[in-house]
């Protein structure tokens, strides 16, 4: 992306439709896994092969993250996308010297930045309004009732509310195709900017391993049973099934 | 859940396996969406009929949300599912008033609980120890370093964080099986923890219709292209798909 400025913003060529052609099959041809395999699937994948991502699935990975929902539309997320090889063993030094980061061959930073949604707000509505999905009528009055909610949280938690959205669907994707991935929370986020050039008020996400894992996953250890973390009509409701 | 206490942790029966049975198809007998398909159908839906969830179909969401990844495999997230027409009324009101919540047969209510994890974290170690995701020579070491890094946050951050990796799961998988959702942030917090008894320390995050639409989609709002939002190698570097 640019680092943004306002007068990049609300010209031709800034917004696009749902994305028309992807790949529809697993990498290796097989058909794209269904949601359910691919979840019981997920590991957080220890180690990668150096295989590159063909280029036509990442690109198609970081199109439906794009799809994501937002409140107010806003797509809050930014990521970098780290393939070169200097730059990955330059992000595991940030990243708790973890191997995987310069093992997977694509490693993407998912980050936000502060308050970047007050410049680009207006040229979001402008465009729901150019597609029917904001009146015309209200839509100054629907940006202050936007900038008031915003205003209402720390920054850092409605931006990783967010781009959760985004990472998670970019996960699930990936595995979709048969790829494995890994996410990560262990970096240094001070070291992450430093070295990313990210601006000094974002706030540093996660991190999103993608390639094709090596070797065993860790084994698997265990979930809660829905009885411990889903209550029915109240907290505290046992959730019985019924 | 039950309200969580130290002593009805660590017990048998707090833990489980992935889901081994779950629908295979959509609700109409169709095949699976696909996830590509999912996330080009997906909607924020304006208003739902009253059709009633499966309670098959249902219950494999929340299962599916439970194989989330999360820190530490700590899972901080926690379901309120309400489904009572007179629960739906209030929970409307508490989310400015918004007819969706109780058109919708499903309202999920993602919350989690400030500290929680200090209770969990020694029954979910041990439970990864039994089950060779932890090692015992090293796991109090491995608790301690994960009591120090959750102690870095502000825990609103970690929350969200990973509350949304499984709240998009979930979104996802109803999406699959040819259900319609709306993620929601507008509420009142304080109505929501009293009128559905949440403790005072929780962190209210999302609420989560999911149904059968009604009635015509809002118009698509567009998105940003890729290089408004996806850098290459470091920030500002372009996205020029190579």
């Amino acid at each position: 992306m640019k680092a943004t400025t306002e007068d990049t913003l609300g010209k031709s060529g800034t917004f696009q439709d749902k994305p028309a052609q992807f790949p529809t099959t697993q990498i290796n041809g097989a058909p794209l896994k269904p949601i359910t395999q691919v979840l019981l699937d997920r590991r957080a994948t220890p180690h990668f092969k150096s295989n590159p991502v063909p280029q036509e699935y990442l690109e198609a990975i970081l199109h439906f993250a794009g799809q994501a929902p937002s409140g107010f539309n806003l797509q809050p997320w930014r990521f970098v996308v780290v393939r070169d090889r200097e730059a990955r063993h330059r992000l595991q030094k940030a990243a708790l010297n973890q191997s995987k980061v310069s093992e997977a061959p694509v490693v993407i930073i998912a980050f936000a930045v502060k308050d970047e949604w007050k410049m680009r707000m207006d040229a979001i509505f402008d465009e729901g309004v150019r597609r029917g999905a904001n009146d015309a009528g209200i839509v100054e009055m629907q940006k202050a009732s936007a900038t008031k909610f915003l205003g209402s949280f720390p920054p850092a938690v409605w931006l990783n509310r967010h781009t959760m959205i985004a990472l998670t669907t970019m996960m699930l994707v990936a595995e979709a195709y048969g790829l494995d991935t890994a996410p990560m929370e262990g970096f240094d986020a001070d070291a992450v900017r430093r070295e990313f050039s990210l601006p000094l008020e974002s706030e540093v996400i996660a991190l999103l391993a993608i390639g094709f894992g090596k070797g065993p996953d860790k084994a698997y250890g265990g979930r809660l049973v829905l009885n411990e973390f889903v209550s029915k009509e109240h907290y505290g409701g046992p959730w019985t099934g019924q």
